[in-house]
Protein backbone atom coordinates (compact mmCIF):
# COMPACT_ATOMS: atom_id res chain seq x y z
CA UNK A 1 0.00 0.00 0.00
CA UNK A 2 1.28 3.20 -0.82
CA UNK A 3 1.12 5.87 1.78
CA UNK A 4 1.71 9.28 -0.40
CA UNK A 5 -1.18 10.02 -3.34
CA UNK A 6 1.04 8.97 -6.82
CA UNK A 7 1.51 11.98 -9.12
CA UNK A 8 -1.25 11.47 -12.30
CA UNK A 9 1.88 10.36 -14.15
CA UNK A 10 2.78 7.99 -11.87
CA UNK A 11 -1.05 6.54 -11.59
CA UNK A 12 -0.80 6.73 -15.32
CA UNK A 13 2.32 4.22 -15.77
CA UNK A 14 0.83 2.07 -13.42
CA UNK A 15 -2.50 2.06 -15.17
CA UNK A 16 -0.59 1.30 -18.41
CA UNK A 17 1.38 -1.76 -16.65
CA UNK A 18 -1.94 -3.22 -15.23
CA UNK A 19 -3.49 -3.42 -18.67
CA UNK A 20 -0.97 -5.37 -19.74
CA UNK A 21 -1.87 -8.01 -17.18
CA UNK A 22 -5.27 -7.91 -17.53
CA UNK A 23 -4.66 -8.73 -21.56
CA UNK A 24 -2.79 -11.69 -20.35
CA UNK A 25 -5.44 -12.47 -18.07
CA UNK A 26 -8.12 -12.07 -20.64
CA UNK A 27 -6.32 -14.22 -22.66
CA UNK A 28 -6.08 -16.85 -20.12
CA UNK A 29 -9.99 -16.72 -19.57
CA UNK A 30 -9.49 -15.77 -16.09
CA UNK A 31 -10.67 -12.00 -16.81
CA UNK A 32 -14.04 -10.88 -18.54
CA UNK A 33 -12.95 -7.77 -20.07
CA UNK A 34 -15.21 -4.63 -20.73
CA UNK A 35 -13.59 -2.57 -22.86
CA UNK A 36 -15.76 0.37 -22.24
CA UNK A 37 -15.64 1.03 -18.51
CA UNK A 38 -12.61 2.20 -16.26
CA UNK A 39 -13.07 2.37 -12.46
CA UNK A 40 -10.25 4.43 -10.59
CA UNK A 41 -8.76 2.49 -7.54
CA UNK A 42 -7.57 4.96 -4.52
CA UNK A 43 -6.35 4.13 -0.91
CA UNK A 44 -9.53 5.45 0.43
CA UNK A 45 -12.99 6.58 -0.71
CA UNK A 46 -11.76 10.78 -1.54
CA UNK A 47 -8.55 10.37 -2.09
CA UNK A 48 -6.48 10.56 -5.28
CA UNK A 49 -6.85 7.53 -7.13
CA UNK A 50 -3.60 5.26 -7.63
CA UNK A 51 -4.42 4.00 -10.66
CA UNK A 52 -7.47 2.76 -13.24
CA UNK A 53 -8.34 -0.44 -14.25
CA UNK A 54 -10.89 -2.10 -16.53
CA UNK A 55 -13.95 -2.96 -14.93
CA UNK A 56 -14.02 -6.63 -15.70
CA UNK A 57 -10.69 -6.95 -13.98
CA UNK A 58 -12.18 -5.38 -10.70
CA UNK A 59 -12.95 -8.66 -8.82
CA UNK A 60 -10.11 -10.47 -10.45
CA UNK A 61 -8.00 -8.11 -8.02
CA UNK A 62 -10.30 -7.75 -5.18
CA UNK A 63 -10.17 -3.88 -5.05
CA UNK A 64 -13.06 -1.77 -4.06
CA UNK A 65 -15.53 -0.56 -6.32
CA UNK A 66 -18.41 2.17 -5.87
CA UNK A 67 -21.58 2.80 -7.08
CA UNK A 68 -24.75 4.73 -6.87
CA UNK A 69 -28.87 3.69 -6.01
CA UNK A 70 -32.02 4.70 -5.93
CA UNK A 71 -34.86 4.31 -4.69
CA UNK A 72 -37.68 6.36 -5.83
CA UNK A 73 -41.19 5.64 -4.15
CA UNK A 74 -44.46 7.75 -3.69
CA UNK A 75 -47.77 7.91 -1.24
CA UNK A 76 -50.67 5.61 -2.69
CA UNK A 77 -52.91 7.13 0.22
CA UNK A 78 -51.41 5.98 3.01
CA UNK A 79 -49.36 2.92 1.03
CA UNK A 80 -45.45 3.84 0.81
CA UNK A 81 -44.79 2.09 -2.92
CA UNK A 82 -41.26 1.57 -3.93
CA UNK A 83 -40.56 1.96 -7.88
CA UNK A 84 -39.43 -1.75 -8.82
CA UNK A 85 -37.35 -2.61 -12.22
CA UNK A 86 -37.25 -6.31 -14.39
CA UNK A 87 -33.46 -6.58 -14.90
CA UNK A 88 -33.42 -7.72 -18.56
CA UNK A 89 -32.77 -11.60 -18.81
CA UNK A 90 -30.28 -10.93 -21.37
CA UNK A 91 -27.91 -9.75 -18.63
CA UNK A 92 -24.78 -11.19 -17.79
CA UNK A 93 -25.35 -9.90 -14.27
CA UNK A 94 -28.45 -11.19 -12.06
CA UNK A 95 -30.45 -11.87 -15.19
CA UNK A 96 -34.32 -11.49 -15.07
CA UNK A 97 -33.62 -10.29 -11.19
CA UNK A 98 -35.77 -6.88 -9.26
CA UNK A 99 -33.81 -3.76 -9.00
CA UNK A 100 -34.27 -0.31 -8.03
CA UNK A 101 -35.32 2.36 -10.12
CA UNK A 102 -32.12 3.39 -11.01
CA UNK A 103 -28.23 1.95 -10.08
CA UNK A 104 -24.42 1.91 -11.60
CA UNK A 105 -20.92 1.56 -11.24
CA UNK A 106 -19.45 4.70 -10.40
CA UNK A 107 -16.09 4.72 -13.23
CA UNK A 108 -14.76 6.77 -15.94
CA UNK A 109 -13.89 9.75 -13.73
CA UNK A 110 -17.72 10.67 -12.67
CA UNK A 111 -18.40 11.86 -9.15
CA UNK A 112 -21.19 10.19 -7.16
CA UNK A 113 -23.58 12.56 -8.29
CA UNK A 114 -22.58 13.02 -11.66
CA UNK A 115 -22.79 8.76 -12.24
CA UNK A 116 -26.52 9.18 -10.16
CA UNK A 117 -27.45 11.98 -13.12
CA UNK A 118 -26.35 9.57 -16.08
CA UNK A 119 -27.64 6.52 -15.04
CA UNK A 120 -30.97 8.26 -14.01
CA UNK A 121 -31.22 9.38 -17.78
CA UNK A 122 -30.29 6.32 -19.45
CA UNK A 123 -32.09 3.79 -17.06
CA UNK A 124 -35.55 5.19 -16.22
CA UNK A 125 -35.65 8.93 -18.44
CA UNK A 126 -35.60 10.56 -14.70
CA UNK A 127 -35.88 14.36 -16.28
CA UNK A 128 -32.59 16.52 -15.17
CA UNK A 129 -35.33 18.70 -12.35
CA UNK A 130 -36.48 15.85 -11.06
CA UNK A 131 -32.80 13.96 -10.04
CA UNK A 132 -32.06 16.99 -8.87
CA UNK A 133 -34.13 16.27 -5.67
CA UNK A 134 -33.03 13.08 -5.17
CA UNK A 135 -31.41 13.04 -1.56
CA UNK A 136 -28.34 11.27 -0.60
CA UNK A 137 -29.10 9.32 2.22
CA UNK A 138 -26.60 7.27 3.44
CA UNK A 139 -24.55 3.71 1.64
CA UNK A 140 -24.12 0.45 2.40
CA UNK A 141 -21.42 -1.83 2.35
CA UNK A 142 -20.15 -5.65 1.32
CA UNK A 143 -17.79 -7.85 0.30
CA UNK A 144 -18.81 -11.00 -1.75
CA UNK A 145 -17.04 -14.33 -3.07
CA UNK A 146 -17.75 -14.54 -7.04
CA UNK A 147 -15.90 -16.85 -9.08
CA UNK A 148 -13.68 -14.42 -10.78
CA UNK A 149 -12.51 -13.48 -7.03
CA UNK A 150 -14.17 -11.08 -4.52
CA UNK A 151 -16.41 -8.02 -4.82
CA UNK A 152 -15.92 -5.63 -2.36
CA UNK A 153 -18.44 -2.55 -2.78
CA UNK A 154 -19.79 0.33 -1.35
CA UNK A 155 -23.01 1.59 -2.98
CA UNK A 156 -24.22 5.29 -2.43
CA UNK A 157 -27.50 5.40 -1.53
CA UNK A 158 -30.32 7.86 -2.61
CA UNK A 159 -34.23 8.13 -2.29
CA UNK A 160 -36.47 10.28 -4.57
CA UNK A 161 -39.88 10.73 -4.36
CA UNK A 162 -41.71 10.85 -7.93
CA UNK A 163 -44.83 12.96 -8.25
CA UNK A 164 -47.73 11.48 -9.39
CA UNK A 165 -47.30 12.23 -13.15
CA UNK A 166 -43.88 10.52 -13.49
CA UNK A 167 -43.75 7.17 -15.16
CA UNK A 168 -40.56 5.45 -15.81
CA UNK A 169 -38.77 4.34 -18.97
CA UNK A 170 -35.86 1.96 -19.81
CA UNK A 171 -33.55 3.62 -22.67
CA UNK A 172 -30.59 1.52 -22.34
CA UNK A 173 -32.26 -1.98 -22.64
CA UNK A 174 -31.02 -3.22 -18.82
CA UNK A 175 -34.37 -3.03 -17.41
CA UNK A 176 -37.77 -4.31 -19.40
CA UNK A 177 -40.06 -3.18 -17.17
CA UNK A 178 -41.11 -1.15 -14.17
CA UNK A 179 -43.37 -1.92 -11.26
CA UNK A 180 -44.58 0.12 -8.41
CA UNK A 181 -44.60 -2.20 -5.43
CA UNK A 182 -45.73 -1.89 -1.94
CA UNK A 183 -42.96 -1.40 0.36
CA UNK A 184 -44.91 -3.98 2.56
CA UNK A 185 -44.56 -6.59 -0.29
CA UNK A 186 -41.12 -5.82 -1.62
CA UNK A 187 -39.83 -6.11 2.68
CA UNK A 188 -41.47 -9.60 1.89
CA UNK A 189 -39.76 -10.47 -1.33
CA UNK A 190 -36.56 -9.57 0.24
CA UNK A 191 -36.90 -11.50 2.98
CA UNK A 192 -38.77 -14.42 1.73
CA UNK A 193 -37.12 -15.22 -1.91
CA UNK A 194 -34.34 -14.61 -4.12
CA UNK A 195 -36.37 -12.77 -6.73
CA UNK A 196 -34.00 -9.43 -5.88
CA UNK A 197 -30.62 -8.89 -7.08
CA UNK A 198 -28.35 -9.75 -4.21
CA UNK A 199 -26.50 -6.65 -3.70
CA UNK A 200 -30.30 -4.01 -4.14
CA UNK A 201 -31.70 -6.47 -1.06
CA UNK A 202 -29.59 -4.42 0.97
CA UNK A 203 -30.45 -1.10 -0.56
CA UNK A 204 -33.94 -2.16 0.52
CA UNK A 205 -33.34 -3.02 3.80
CA UNK A 206 -31.56 0.16 4.55
CA UNK A 207 -34.29 1.83 3.44
CA UNK A 208 -36.68 -0.28 5.60
CA UNK A 209 -34.69 1.09 8.72
CA UNK A 210 -34.37 4.99 7.57
CA UNK A 211 -38.31 4.79 7.02
CA UNK A 212 -39.58 3.00 10.23
CA UNK A 213 -40.49 -0.15 8.19
CA UNK A 214 -38.43 -1.58 10.62
CA UNK A 215 -38.44 -0.57 14.13
CA UNK A 216 -36.02 -1.01 17.05
CA UNK A 217 -38.22 -3.50 18.63
CA UNK A 218 -37.20 -6.10 15.80
CA UNK A 219 -34.89 -8.47 17.16
CA UNK A 220 -32.74 -7.76 14.23
CA UNK A 221 -32.52 -4.29 13.96
CA UNK A 222 -28.99 -3.83 15.23
CA UNK A 223 -27.59 -6.57 13.67
CA UNK A 224 -29.04 -5.56 10.07
CA UNK A 225 -28.30 -2.19 10.44
CA UNK A 226 -24.37 -2.90 11.65
CA UNK A 227 -24.15 -5.53 8.81
CA UNK A 228 -25.18 -2.81 6.22
CA UNK A 229 -21.92 -0.33 7.22
CA UNK A 230 -19.22 -2.84 7.50
CA UNK A 231 -15.70 -1.62 7.05
CA UNK A 232 -16.96 1.50 4.68
CA UNK A 233 -13.77 3.18 5.60
CA UNK B 1 -20.60 -15.22 28.84
CA UNK B 2 -24.19 -17.15 29.07
CA UNK B 3 -24.74 -19.16 25.97
CA UNK B 4 -28.26 -19.72 26.93
CA UNK B 5 -31.00 -17.43 28.01
CA UNK B 6 -31.33 -17.68 32.18
CA UNK B 7 -34.81 -17.89 33.68
CA UNK B 8 -36.70 -14.56 35.16
CA UNK B 9 -36.16 -16.41 38.44
CA UNK B 10 -32.38 -16.35 37.93
CA UNK B 11 -31.96 -13.09 36.45
CA UNK B 12 -33.62 -11.69 39.34
CA UNK B 13 -30.88 -13.72 41.49
CA UNK B 14 -28.43 -12.44 39.62
CA UNK B 15 -29.32 -8.49 39.80
CA UNK B 16 -29.98 -8.92 43.75
CA UNK B 17 -26.37 -9.89 44.22
CA UNK B 18 -25.13 -7.39 41.84
CA UNK B 19 -27.12 -5.01 43.79
CA UNK B 20 -24.93 -6.00 47.07
CA UNK B 21 -21.87 -5.23 45.23
CA UNK B 22 -23.08 -2.09 43.96
CA UNK B 23 -23.92 -1.03 47.32
CA UNK B 24 -20.39 -2.02 48.36
CA UNK B 25 -19.23 0.12 45.38
CA UNK B 26 -21.47 3.18 46.04
CA UNK B 27 -20.01 3.08 49.88
CA UNK B 28 -16.09 3.22 48.52
CA UNK B 29 -17.29 6.21 46.00
CA UNK B 30 -16.53 4.40 42.81
CA UNK B 31 -20.44 4.29 42.05
CA UNK B 32 -22.78 7.50 41.90
CA UNK B 33 -26.03 5.06 42.34
CA UNK B 34 -28.78 6.50 40.86
CA UNK B 35 -31.79 4.55 42.81
CA UNK B 36 -34.43 5.74 40.64
CA UNK B 37 -33.44 4.06 37.04
CA UNK B 38 -32.60 0.49 36.25
CA UNK B 39 -31.15 -0.71 33.20
CA UNK B 40 -31.36 -4.18 31.86
CA UNK B 41 -27.97 -6.23 30.76
CA UNK B 42 -28.69 -8.80 27.67
CA UNK B 43 -26.05 -10.97 25.98
CA UNK B 44 -27.42 -8.52 22.69
CA UNK B 45 -30.30 -6.22 21.49
CA UNK B 46 -33.63 -8.05 21.19
CA UNK B 47 -32.50 -11.10 23.83
CA UNK B 48 -33.90 -11.86 27.48
CA UNK B 49 -32.10 -10.14 29.80
CA UNK B 50 -29.16 -11.69 32.00
CA UNK B 51 -30.04 -9.13 34.96
CA UNK B 52 -31.02 -5.97 35.76
CA UNK B 53 -28.63 -2.99 37.33
CA UNK B 54 -28.96 0.19 38.88
CA UNK B 55 -28.03 3.13 35.71
CA UNK B 56 -25.61 4.46 38.08
CA UNK B 57 -23.53 1.45 37.82
CA UNK B 58 -23.65 0.85 34.13
CA UNK B 59 -20.68 2.47 33.12
CA UNK B 60 -18.64 0.88 35.91
CA UNK B 61 -19.10 -2.64 34.53
CA UNK B 62 -19.05 -1.20 30.86
CA UNK B 63 -21.99 -3.29 30.10
CA UNK B 64 -24.02 -1.85 27.02
CA UNK B 65 -26.81 0.85 27.39
CA UNK B 66 -29.55 1.93 24.84
CA UNK B 67 -31.23 5.45 24.86
CA UNK B 68 -33.83 7.28 21.85
CA UNK B 69 -32.84 10.41 20.15
CA UNK B 70 -35.16 12.22 18.34
CA UNK B 71 -34.50 14.99 16.03
CA UNK B 72 -37.14 17.26 15.52
CA UNK B 73 -37.57 19.65 12.44
CA UNK B 74 -39.52 21.45 10.13
CA UNK B 75 -39.00 23.42 6.64
CA UNK B 76 -39.38 27.34 7.13
CA UNK B 77 -39.57 28.37 3.67
CA UNK B 78 -36.10 26.63 1.67
CA UNK B 79 -34.49 26.15 5.27
CA UNK B 80 -34.24 23.06 6.89
CA UNK B 81 -34.43 23.87 10.44
CA UNK B 82 -33.96 21.75 13.62
CA UNK B 83 -35.33 21.84 17.19
CA UNK B 84 -32.38 22.30 19.86
CA UNK B 85 -32.93 22.09 23.06
CA UNK B 86 -30.14 23.76 25.83
CA UNK B 87 -29.42 21.56 29.01
CA UNK B 88 -30.41 22.56 32.45
CA UNK B 89 -26.46 24.44 33.99
CA UNK B 90 -27.09 21.63 37.22
CA UNK B 91 -27.37 18.69 35.43
CA UNK B 92 -24.49 15.85 36.11
CA UNK B 93 -23.77 14.94 32.75
CA UNK B 94 -22.96 17.94 30.34
CA UNK B 95 -24.35 20.39 32.14
CA UNK B 96 -25.40 23.88 29.87
CA UNK B 97 -24.76 21.66 26.97
CA UNK B 98 -26.81 21.93 23.61
CA UNK B 99 -29.18 18.44 22.92
CA UNK B 100 -32.03 16.85 20.92
CA UNK B 101 -35.23 17.80 21.20
CA UNK B 102 -36.13 14.60 23.11
CA UNK B 103 -33.42 12.15 24.59
CA UNK B 104 -33.21 9.60 27.22
CA UNK B 105 -32.54 6.09 28.48
CA UNK B 106 -33.91 3.25 27.74
CA UNK B 107 -34.52 1.42 31.25
CA UNK B 108 -37.21 -0.01 33.70
CA UNK B 109 -38.29 -2.63 30.90
CA UNK B 110 -39.83 -0.19 28.29
CA UNK B 111 -39.04 -0.68 24.96
CA UNK B 112 -37.33 1.87 22.44
CA UNK B 113 -41.44 3.57 21.04
CA UNK B 114 -42.70 3.32 24.87
CA UNK B 115 -38.99 5.41 25.84
CA UNK B 116 -39.92 7.68 23.38
CA UNK B 117 -42.75 8.57 24.12
CA UNK B 118 -42.39 9.05 27.78
CA UNK B 119 -39.85 11.17 27.61
CA UNK B 120 -41.13 13.24 25.08
CA UNK B 121 -44.26 14.38 27.03
CA UNK B 122 -41.74 14.96 29.82
CA UNK B 123 -38.78 16.81 27.85
CA UNK B 124 -40.93 18.88 25.38
CA UNK B 125 -44.68 18.47 25.74
CA UNK B 126 -44.95 16.72 22.66
CA UNK B 127 -48.46 15.22 22.13
CA UNK B 128 -49.14 11.13 21.47
CA UNK B 129 -51.20 11.92 18.74
CA UNK B 130 -47.81 14.02 17.09
CA UNK B 131 -45.25 11.56 18.42
CA UNK B 132 -46.73 8.62 16.62
CA UNK B 133 -45.52 10.55 13.27
CA UNK B 134 -42.29 10.15 14.80
CA UNK B 135 -40.20 7.88 12.25
CA UNK B 136 -37.57 4.93 13.68
CA UNK B 137 -34.60 6.08 10.83
CA UNK B 138 -31.51 4.04 12.30
CA UNK B 139 -28.93 3.96 15.39
CA UNK B 140 -25.46 4.97 15.76
CA UNK B 141 -23.27 3.34 18.23
CA UNK B 142 -20.15 4.71 20.31
CA UNK B 143 -17.48 3.53 23.19
CA UNK B 144 -16.00 6.22 25.49
CA UNK B 145 -13.94 6.14 28.28
CA UNK B 146 -15.31 8.09 31.10
CA UNK B 147 -14.04 8.16 34.67
CA UNK B 148 -16.14 5.21 35.97
CA UNK B 149 -15.13 3.37 32.93
CA UNK B 150 -16.95 2.62 29.84
CA UNK B 151 -19.84 3.65 28.33
CA UNK B 152 -20.94 1.81 25.27
CA UNK B 153 -23.70 3.33 23.73
CA UNK B 154 -26.50 2.35 21.01
CA UNK B 155 -28.70 5.49 20.59
CA UNK B 156 -32.24 4.18 18.53
CA UNK B 157 -32.58 7.53 16.53
CA UNK B 158 -36.21 9.05 15.20
CA UNK B 159 -36.92 11.96 12.96
CA UNK B 160 -40.32 14.16 13.24
CA UNK B 161 -41.50 16.55 11.05
CA UNK B 162 -43.11 19.23 13.81
CA UNK B 163 -46.36 21.63 12.37
CA UNK B 164 -46.25 24.88 12.38
CA UNK B 165 -47.83 25.18 15.68
CA UNK B 166 -45.69 23.17 17.75
CA UNK B 167 -43.90 24.75 20.41
CA UNK B 168 -42.12 22.63 23.01
CA UNK B 169 -42.32 23.33 26.31
CA UNK B 170 -40.06 21.33 29.02
CA UNK B 171 -41.91 19.70 32.05
CA UNK B 172 -38.79 17.86 34.10
CA UNK B 173 -36.36 20.92 34.16
CA UNK B 174 -33.72 18.77 31.59
CA UNK B 175 -33.98 21.82 29.09
CA UNK B 176 -34.10 25.17 30.67
CA UNK B 177 -34.66 26.86 26.60
CA UNK B 178 -35.95 25.42 22.63
CA UNK B 179 -34.17 27.20 19.80
CA UNK B 180 -35.08 26.36 15.82
CA UNK B 181 -31.79 26.44 14.47
CA UNK B 182 -30.70 26.42 10.52
CA UNK B 183 -30.18 22.57 9.90
CA UNK B 184 -26.38 24.02 8.48
CA UNK B 185 -25.61 26.51 11.70
CA UNK B 186 -26.14 23.33 13.58
CA UNK B 187 -23.49 21.56 11.62
CA UNK B 188 -20.72 24.04 11.75
CA UNK B 189 -21.13 24.46 15.36
CA UNK B 190 -21.09 20.54 15.36
CA UNK B 191 -17.61 20.61 13.50
CA UNK B 192 -16.15 23.88 14.91
CA UNK B 193 -16.98 23.81 18.63
CA UNK B 194 -17.77 21.83 21.60
CA UNK B 195 -21.23 23.55 22.43
CA UNK B 196 -23.48 20.06 21.96
CA UNK B 197 -23.60 17.34 24.24
CA UNK B 198 -21.19 14.48 23.46
CA UNK B 199 -23.45 11.86 21.95
CA UNK B 200 -25.75 14.29 20.28
CA UNK B 201 -23.21 15.41 17.67
CA UNK B 202 -23.39 11.73 16.45
CA UNK B 203 -27.34 12.07 16.18
CA UNK B 204 -26.70 15.42 14.05
CA UNK B 205 -23.91 13.82 11.56
CA UNK B 206 -26.53 10.64 11.06
CA UNK B 207 -29.32 13.27 10.51
CA UNK B 208 -26.84 15.27 7.71
CA UNK B 209 -26.34 11.89 6.40
CA UNK B 210 -29.67 10.95 5.87
CA UNK B 211 -30.57 14.18 4.74
CA UNK B 212 -28.33 15.15 1.98
CA UNK B 213 -26.87 17.89 4.21
CA UNK B 214 -23.49 15.29 3.74
CA UNK B 215 -23.21 13.90 0.18
CA UNK B 216 -20.63 11.37 -1.26
CA UNK B 217 -18.98 14.23 -2.30
CA UNK B 218 -17.60 15.12 0.57
CA UNK B 219 -13.97 12.96 1.61
CA UNK B 220 -14.91 11.99 5.12
CA UNK B 221 -18.32 10.74 3.70
CA UNK B 222 -17.66 6.87 4.46
CA UNK B 223 -15.69 7.44 7.35
CA UNK B 224 -18.19 8.91 9.29
CA UNK B 225 -21.08 6.51 7.89
CA UNK B 226 -19.21 3.89 9.46
CA UNK B 227 -17.84 5.43 12.27
CA UNK B 228 -21.28 5.58 13.43
CA UNK B 229 -22.48 2.44 13.05
CA UNK B 230 -19.24 -0.28 14.28
CA UNK B 231 -20.11 -3.06 16.58
CA UNK B 232 -23.93 -2.69 17.22
CA UNK B 233 -24.67 -6.05 16.85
Amino acid sequence: MWTTPLSSRDAAAVSAALDEVVEELVGEGLVNKWRNEVFTVARRWGEAPLFSLDRGAVSFFGVRAYGVHLNGYRYDGENLRLWIGRRNPAKLVAPGKLDNLVAGGIGGGLTAAETLIKEAEEEASIPKALIARARAVGAVTYKMEVPQGLRDDVLFLYDLGTPDTFEPRNTDGEIVEFMQMKARDVLALVRDTDDFKFNVTLTLIDFALRHGLLTPEDPEYLSLLTGLHRGGD
